[in-house]
């Protein structure tokens, strides 16, 4: 039993407050963080602003943000090189935690993750969020400029949290007592890269859903269409035709795990067959069918991505997240990161074509591994030995880095460092999230806290709550053995609680024990 | 349920009467089949002898063979070209049910085998069995000889069919009735091969565990040379190891069809973590764990294996088979049949080193393809058309032919001819049977009529003899639902009954309902 632990209690939320209320709730601090601007002199930074303004892209997804506590909100432009630089903010609460946290981005962007700054600053951590190089949601940026990919694949995070740190110490006038790291997607790989390549800058890393492996994870990205063609070609499987298809592997796999409920626990047992959907001969036009060709498409894409030579390339996309895949991946155009990454930071030849991708491509693209963003070095060795804790996690059911790769790095790092599950145990850790998307979001109990969209439960349970177990692990040497997940009926907490599940991590697997109290944590037991 | 098919009694067993003593037993049977000598005029055949002599070579794993029944045994020398011949027998038992069979061979032999003819002969069919085109289990006589080559890959059994049917004629005074096949291994490739190309040839063809996608096959079988080296490499695995890695992989795998029995039920559920077994710091020459070298191994040697630009070139081992495969695979030696294919049927070269083989000499072979010994022609409508049957099985324990492959062959009919299961049925139905290895033996009820060894259960009933199941699904248009398999104790009838199990035909998955009574074969149901 993990004790409560009431030290951190979380603030009460600002129902709806906007930025500017937020800001002009204390005339003191908002003086003091106005006064920061000047008192700040840091080698490279040029503070912006330290007071109420608002930076915002019209390219990120976030046209404002709603803050949960009062906080002094620190605006920089940080240069990382002659031709390159970093936005970097740093929302500093006034009811700190003595801590100090670092957010991450998410696909090629170039977006400063506000709702994360909110989140976790709610909590009391003086938190920073960085544009990870470039401004908006696309890769043009990288185009003839290797200082802004140097960014991209580690650069920006890693000067960030140098800065922030300062920024942090100048305002508190103190040095925060633990430093932490919280990310998913492109925010799951910094936190492995800064595991890898900057051990000492946290103690603490969650990273969720890693898109580790990059320069391979965007073959994978694109290689869907080369198996698919566009929409008119006689391989291309029509959008209506997934959830047909979901229902399927459903119909193959959900019972595996004991219980038909909409959730494969563990997708790694789904050998999925998509001959079961073949057309029978005179089925015509039929729109619940598969001709042999679409059978092949669909095959192929829950294949792994082997490449030249022999060598793998990615694993496949994992059963049962063709749901929401089907719009990202399996449309017959192309995926805009492949198209970016290949164009701008492979070949900077703005005319490369998508739609000819070749196993060659993937190849050249992992050999030139710009700035080592494939993020796949599997000796922790120094972080471990400077105690830090990692905690990665990854949605079995996510529709954009499949959840086959997680293991296979955890695996990775286990020969690498000649260490079995018990020993890595010490200071990383996989949590296996069953029924969650990508990051966010799905039928499981998907709810552990990673986001604040996220957060549900007991939030003073570092149980329902990774950010609360990373700190107990961290700080108290209280390591997660499992993490529970909750789900509200319709991912909606005034409906009620729909049910709770205890997440194993790797290797171990959930295993239903009484098949009647299915929806109950305690039906299941890792194995 | 199947009805009692008390036309096909069968004879009684000799109790381990020598050729001798069998051939004496009646004189003017005697006479009769020395007189058929003589009277035999077929192009290209050549009487040896049609009495009393014994055949068999040295190098073949038969010095002699028990019969069952009465019969005429008839030798023959069987031109196929002018520099290539098969030696073929063919057995007439006097019990003579109307019906024709040929048996098939195994491996790269050269080895008539006497024991299937011995086994449907006791049926009473009128059997043939022929060399495939060379004596012996070496390759050597492939070198500059593609006519060898030929015959092995599909001249031999054909040829036998031909000339065979005629012998039985001449014999009985009337053709056949109905014709079969019953081989295993490279003779269920022989069967398949019959199927795709030579459809008239065979009413019902039994293929069990198939050396289809041959050049391929052969090109894994010796791919495991290339991932261990040697017993003195560092990632070559003691084979003192392996029942540690057989254990580990029970551990893992066995439960997930709800029941501990040592049989892993459907091993495409078992995706093996062999990281389990990595060696912690300071184990030193631990005898129970894998170096991190070693770990890598054992995966790779349980993943599929790709080749060029991205090509499968044959699936993983399937888990569980590795106390056998042990000794053939992974001894750090090269696997011989590998080698001579390679230097005798596709290089003509006697100096190929199998230490070297590469993905691209797998490209080679798979393109060389010589004779289309591939094997792997989707397209069966020519035997579906005219009233065929093909009835595949494989053990899902095969330590030499990995069972992963067949259900690909099978979806691949399915595609190719673009019809669902439920149309295949007609005329294709798979059986995976669980814990049986390569064509015989294993923890399974692994006895289901395919040889003598493998007769056991009620002989008259179909149900439990695919021979008789066969025999149903042809002449009487009742097809197999299910196989039933016998376990006899320590494999032993006088020790008594151990367990049944029906095996499902795929792509049904046998699924444990009454986990209490696991090992009643009502107690699971094919899903």
């Amino acid at each position: 039993m993990v004790p409560r632990l009431t030290s951190w209690l979380l603030p009460a939320v600002l129902p709806c407050a906007t930025l500017t209320q937020a800001w002009s709730t204390n005339y003191n601090l908002t003086e003091k963080c106005s006064s920061l601007a000047a008192s700040i002199s840091i080698p490279d930074v040029t503070v912006n602003f330290a007071q109420f303004a608002t930076y915002n892209l019209s390219t990120c997804p976030y046209p404002y943000q709603v803050v949960f506590n009062d906080l002094c909100r620190v605006a920089m432009r940080v240069a990382t090189s002659r031709r390159s630089e970093i936005t970097l903010e740093a929302w500093l609460p006034t009811n700190w935690n003595g801590r100090f946290l670092s957010t991450g981005n998410g696909g090629i962007s170039g977006c400063i993750q506000y709702i994360d700054l909110a989140y976790t600053a709610s909590f009391g951590f003086a938190s920073v969020g960085a544009n990870n190089g470039h401004n908006g949601t696309s890769g043009i940026s990288f185009y003839e400029n290797p200082d802004v990919v140097a960014d991209f694949a580690y650069r920006s995070m890693h000067t960030g949290v140098v800065v922030g740190k300062k920024v942090s110490e100048a305002f508190y006038g103190k040095a925060h007592n633990t430093s932490y790291y919280l990310g998913c997607s492109t925010g799951g790989r910094q936190g492995l890269k800064s595991v890898q390549d900057f051990p000492e800058d946290f103690d603490g890393v969650i990273a969720g859903a890693p898109a580790a492996a990059f320069n391979n994870l965007t073959s994978w990205s694109g290689h869907f269409l080369t198996i698919l063609g566009n929409a008119t070609s006689p391989t291309f499987v029509p959008l209506s035709m997934w959830p047909v298809i979901h229902q399927e592997i459903l119909d193959q796999c959900d019972g595996i795990d004991g219980v038909v409920d909409g959730i494969i626990e563990d997708p790694t047992l789904c050998q999925f067959r998509p001959e079961a959907l073949q057309c029978p001969p005179g089925s015509g036009n039929s729109t619940n069918c598969l001709t042999s060709l679409q059978v092949l498409s669909v095959r192929q894409i829950f294949s792994d991505y082997y490449g030249v030579d022999g060598a793998l390339i990615y694993p496949r996309m994992q059963p049962g997240s063709e749901l929401i895949a089907q719009f990202l991946y399996y449309t017959g155009t192309p995926f805009p990161y492949t198209t970016d990454w290949f164009r701008y930071a492979i070949y900077n030849n703005p005319s490369w074509d998508p739609n000819h991708l070749t196993v060659q491509d993937a190849a050249h693209a992992a050999h030139k591994n710009p700035f080592d963003i494939e993020t796949w070095n599997g000796d922790l060795s120094a972080f471990k030995s400077r105690g830090g804790k990692l905690l990665q996690y990854h949605g079995q059911q996510d529709p954009v880095i499949s959840s086959d790769n997680s293991p296979r790095y955890y695996d990775h790092v286990s020969t690498t460092m000649g260490l079995p599950y018990s020993y890595l145990d010490d200071f990383y850790r996989f949590f296996r999230i069953s029924g969650m998307g990508h990051c966010t979001g799905g039928p499981g109990a998907w709810q552990i806290g990673q986001t604040y969209g996220g957060a549900a439960g007991n939030p003073l349970l570092p149980q329902d709550n990774i950010l609360l177990a990373m700190m107990a692990w961290v700080e108290q040497g209280i390591a997660p053995e499992t993490v529970t997940g909750t789900k509200y009926i319709n991912d909606t907490p005034s409906l009620g609680l729909n049910f709770t599940r205890n997440h194993c991590r790797y290797p171990f697997r959930n295993t239903l024990i009484d098949p009647a109290r299915y929806q109950e944590a305690d039906a299941w037991e890792c194995k």
